[in-house]
């Protein structure tokens, strides 16, 4: 990979979407190409496993087979489009990507960090994120930021009680444990502008490393 | 479980569907409770995943995407067909199983063997079949069938090239060096009464070791 391949993860109400458009801004000013995305990123074959995943009929969905379901829809999105990106050179800032269902799905829900994995690495290759920001926020707070935000529209996760929130939180503390290297947590409980500095800084010390 | 898991596996053409549907209604006759299925079985979940593996527009489907689509539906029928059965203590006979996975996308297209294990461990936990019954035929044989067959429809792993069908053989080889405690290899040559005197063998034999 020539490119920079930068992964968002952290609970819900932590500011991640909103701060990823703002560092792809800024980077793009900065002369680099930045590809900016999220899974199943309008993909046409993932977005018709998301449709799968997501319709409401299927009550019966065995979180076994949901967990298989996000790891092939990952592949695809990876395929089509963070891999091409990043042969072009580009910063690829993706919104969620393998941790996110090993801290959801893999603790949260029980399946196990390392059977999730297992399914991911096999999705994934040898594609891991390069970098991935963590945004650390109490979950009680990022619940908070979701109800006051009127506009935003509220998903299925995001109406969880406090307990699941908790473990997702737990489930990432497991994740910075096993991956330090690649992890870089930041107080996302500060002001925006603030956050934007600090994952500037995570990633301007990965673009040193590299020359995109 | 309680029940016995018998699956039938071999390549195109080597009559498992004919051979499977008598020895359901042998057994049955027997009085045995007798549950006959395939991938994906008239599970809603299984059928919409298998639409999106078959979908004509979806040229640009990654192999992996496909055998974790694969992986996935297994996962839904087994959950929701095969292990209600044998849970009921039926003997469920099930039209290819993990094993053409391991033949087909991990040996004959290259994904290996042990790749596409892992996530299919994943999707079927500690249900491996008890008992698989390997329809053994000379790829040649088999496809001359499948062409002589004209009512049958042909799928496109049927109209594959013979080199395909000989590398989807040396799979199934490889497989039975892997398993050899769980793979019955039965001469699939042999006229269809031979054929299915030789897989009751194999069918009690494995009986008599269970308590039904």
């Amino acid at each position: 990979m020539n490119g920079l391949f930068i992964t968002f993860e952290g609970p819900e109400g932590a500011g991640k979407t909103t701060v990823l458009q703002e560092i792809k801004n800024i980077l793009t000013a900065e002369g680099l190409q930045v590809t900016a995305t999220r899974e199943p990123g309008g993909i046409d074959i993932a977005e018709q496993i998301r449709e799968v995943i997501l319709n409401e009929k299927n009550t019966l969905m065995d979180p076994k087979t949901e967990a298989l379901l996000y790891a092939a829809a990952r592949r695809q999105h990876l395929i089509e489009k963070v891999k091409p990106a990043l042969e072009q050179g580009h910063v690829v800032l993706c919104d969620r990507f393998i941790d996110s269902s090993l801290a959801y799905q893999g603790y949260a829900r029980g399946l196990g960090i390392d059977e999730v994995l297992s399914i991911n690495e096999f999705a994934i290759g040898d594609m891991m994120p390069h970098v991935t920001v963590y945004f650390s926020i109490d979950p009680k707070e990022g619940l908070k930021r979701i109800h006051a935000n009127g506009s935003r529209e509220k998903n299925r996760l995001d109406l969880e009680k406090l307990s699941f929130h908790s473990k997702v939180q737990e489930g990432y503390q497991e994740l910075m444990k096993r991956f330090p290297k690649r992890f870089h947590p930041i107080d996302a409980s500060q002001s925006k502008d603030l956050v934007v500095q600090d994952v500037l800084k995570v990633i301007n010390e990965a673009l040193k490393k590299i020359q995109l």
